[in-house]
């Protein structure tokens, strides 16, 4: 898109409309556009860099804990989907359905994958025989097709992209072993990466995912208040082993059903990190994951392209050779103060300004997205102080949204303050809870909040207070927001 | 898939049943399995490995020749897909169609995509203004369905997996450029990575893309002696711009078309890597894509566990730091001699071995897939020694593969000569042909041989010769063949 349609000034501010600023900065900083059909999207290069740069952290983990990766097909016969009760409840709905290859109507309809459970449940039937095939590690990268009713770049789309993990194990133990090994990996892969701090735990049985046995997740704030959930992690016990008949012959001769995993997480991160790091002038990038990570804006005055450029060009590639993903912005049809203000929508961490002057002494002026603080740097000196400050934005970038997130984690002791608080502050709401279905079902349609998630590892005493619903003895203390 | 079930020896010979051969080792190398719909396959781990490291080479190419990635829905509205007359009467009688989402039916139907044109179209409408928004140079790795009548895995499936370039230009020099440069990158790729020699040029105007203006392409000789199209990168002309009404302001501030490019490969190249390489005893892999480089066997005699392992895994974490492959096979089930079995069928190009006498005589043995050498290294030399003759197993690899191609192609001065050619040696056939599609039908139809590519380059003078079919002047000597 030319400079001129861009319009860089004119994003509505987050303070002032969160949801108008999200829709408008994901277009003008081109992350995404909107595809002509309903609910789908385009993800542009811009968008499609960040989540490359996710691919890369996650895959690096998710082989570094031994699973390997595979490509299983994207339909799935309609009887197969039917194998697991709960599955197909919870999925059909959801389902785009191929019913016409070529001029051939066919005879069993294929679902385009919404999950791939029963896709690689046969296959899985197939190959795994003794013990000594077990665990099976497996990941798939793929697209996924849910026929959502109203979606939201990036948060909600009828297909998106991820990964999806699928275990198996010889014993329920090893398959809850791997469930959480997964939860943790995703919890650091998240605060390492994304600079994102989460609340994780298990999900309530109305919010586990069709046909687990347990679903565990992590949960992010957004600026606004709202809840986003990050990734799952499920333990499937024998649910899917028995639906696809996946035996194995155990270290005793007998045949038994393997214990099952899976855990995914998707191109919703990049949409969590635009609602975790932007602010009012639009994006902030995590250096991790920024596509650029360093902007060089030669001043364009007076005989610019012999005084200056040379020396810009010379500062990106140093930077370059150091490992750092820099853009020298060149163009001449943009003013450098028009380049400032692009750069910032776009959310790239540093920017590093050269000027006439700047080249007599030598020097580069440094300035900090996220601070906006600025420092002089020799040239010669460039390449490790931009490494550095970029260690410190994004150290920083997590600092503060973890102090939001603290800060907006409240103590409900009382149905009447349950609500005061999500009417007004809204964030994270810890409450007593009895356990039952109806009670989380009573404060969902009064209030719109649901359980995030229950905490695993309960630093408190978990009973003694009540249940905010019912008034009975609460049996766990979970997590509640409104959620994307 | 436990041991027991492997049955490594048991393979038809290559030399015996070619296609027999080529699906039982896709299956016992658990490259691939097949699905349990028609036409559609599963890409186990060790196949999958293979795709990555194809894809890690091809992005890394694609990116350095300026390009970027991006991601476009999955789904084509059908109206779309009609807007280029020749594009749909070509595709859609391979299309799978999307009639209904969750519980409603679709008011148009929806093609899984075949390729990408007629939804990127759209987009690059709606982004290109000017003559600054070009070149546009987008890339996308995809799933692509097409609803095939015969299929075989990885070289004709329902679906596959492939990176797609589209791009858009000022002219149609630049255009053509673009189309040349992608086929230039192709053919260093599949050469330098894949280590397979191909013929390259333009494709007639029966075999080009549907929609094309012209169709270039990658022809490779697999051991049976019948060609495979490696890659193809079409100049789309304006055919798509001016369907989809893809315009910009050019310098002199005139409304044009842009000149569009499309470009792809496919994880038939795995396919092609099996057939071009493979022997009698299984595959043998380019080191460049080999999953595994190296594989370390410990000889299990005595007390192995204590006078052994230690010495093997020690060589393989040196191997490993030096950037390396390499898989310790320390497995107790199985002895050496089945490793070795095992290995060589999955085509690592080198085995080390280590025995109890090696361990005290500080020495390994290293024996090359390839040409089965076997030498014996220090264990403090074997990185270096390693790595140096992965490099020479490379080149190997491809001279073998470079004399087997020279010595297949052949000249035919008269069409009885072509189809005895045809039916001792197969092979690539070079021949005079009039231009005129109904001699290319005539020889297609005589013989099931295709024009493979018209040469770009005649280092010979071009016409000449006579037509193999209807005996006038021939206007250029194409390469023929039977083809995948």
């Amino acid at each position: 898109m030319s400079v001129n349609e861009r319009q860089v000034k004119h994003i509505t501010p987050k303070s002032e409309d969160f949801s108008r600023w999200y829709q408008e900065i994901i277009q003008k900083a081109e992350l995404a556009d909107y595809a002509p059909m309903k609910g789908m999207m385009v993800i542009r290069p811009y968008g499609f860099a960040v989540w490359e740069n996710i691919q890369h952290h996650l895959d690096r983990r998710i082989k570094a804990t031994g699973h390997v990766n595979a490509y299983f097909p994207l339909f799935i016969p309609e009887s197969f989907l039917q194998k697991e009760a709960e599955h197909v409840e919870g999925f059909s709905p959801e389902v785009a359905w191929v019913t016409a290859g070529g001029k051939e109507d066919l005879e069993e309809r294929l679902a385009v994958r919404p999950t791939s459970e029963a896709i690689i449940g046969p296959m899985y039937a197939k190959w795994i025989r003794s013990w000594r095939d077990l665990p099976l590690l497996i990941n798939q990268w793929a697209n996924i097709v849910r026929w959502e009713k109203v979606t939201r770049p990036f948060l909600r789309t009828t297909e998106f992209l991820w990964q999806e993990g699928h275990t198996c194990h010889e014993t329920a133990e090893e398959a809850e072993e791997e469930t959480l090994r997964v939860l943790a990996m995703y919890r650091e892969f998240v605060e390492t990466e994304l600079a994102i701090p989460v609340l994780s735990g298990r999900k309530t049985l109305r919010e586990k995912f069709a046909g687990a046995q347990m679903t565990y997740a992590l949960e992010a704030l957004m600026s606004d208040g709202k809840a986003l959930q990050m990734g799952t992690s499920h333990n499937l016990g024998q649910h899917f082993s028995k639906a696809f008949d996946i035996k194995f012959e155990d270290r005793r001769q007998k045949l038994q059903y393997v214990w099952q995993t899976s855990w995914g997480m998707t191109t919703r991160l990049v949409g969590a990190l635009v609602m975790v790091h932007g602010d009012d002038a639009g994006l902030r990038f995590p250096p991790r994951v920024a596509p650029v990570q360093a902007v060089i804006v030669p001043i364009s005055v007076g005989d610019w392209k012999t005084s200056v450029l040379p020396a810009a060009r010379a500062a990106a590639d140093a930077l370059r050779a150091a490992g750092i993903r820099v853009l020298c912005d060149a163009r001449e049809e943009a003013t450098p103060g028009w380049k400032f203000a692009e750069h910032e929508m776009r959310g790239v961490p540093l920017r590093v300004e050269i000027g006439p002057r700047d080249v007599q002494a030598g020097q580069a002026v440094i300035v900090r997205r996220d601070t906006r603080a600025k420092e002089k740097a020799a040239f010669e000196a460039l390449p490790v102080r931009v490494a550095s400050l970029l260690d410190e934005v994004q150290k920083r970038l997590y600092a503060e949204a973890d102090s939001f997130l603290a800060a907006n984690i409240r103590e409900a002791r009382s149905f009447e303050e349950f609500r005061e608080i999500l009417e007004k502050d809204r964030g994270f709401i810890r409450g007593g809870w009895c356990g039952e279905g109806a009670c989380e079902d009573t404060i969902k349609n009064a209030t719109m909040a649901t359980i995030r998630v229950i905490p695993l590892d309960e630093t408190e005493p978990v009973s003694g207070g009540l249940c905010l619903a019912c008034g009975r003895e609460a049996k766990g203390r979970p997590y509640f927001a409104r959620a994307y």
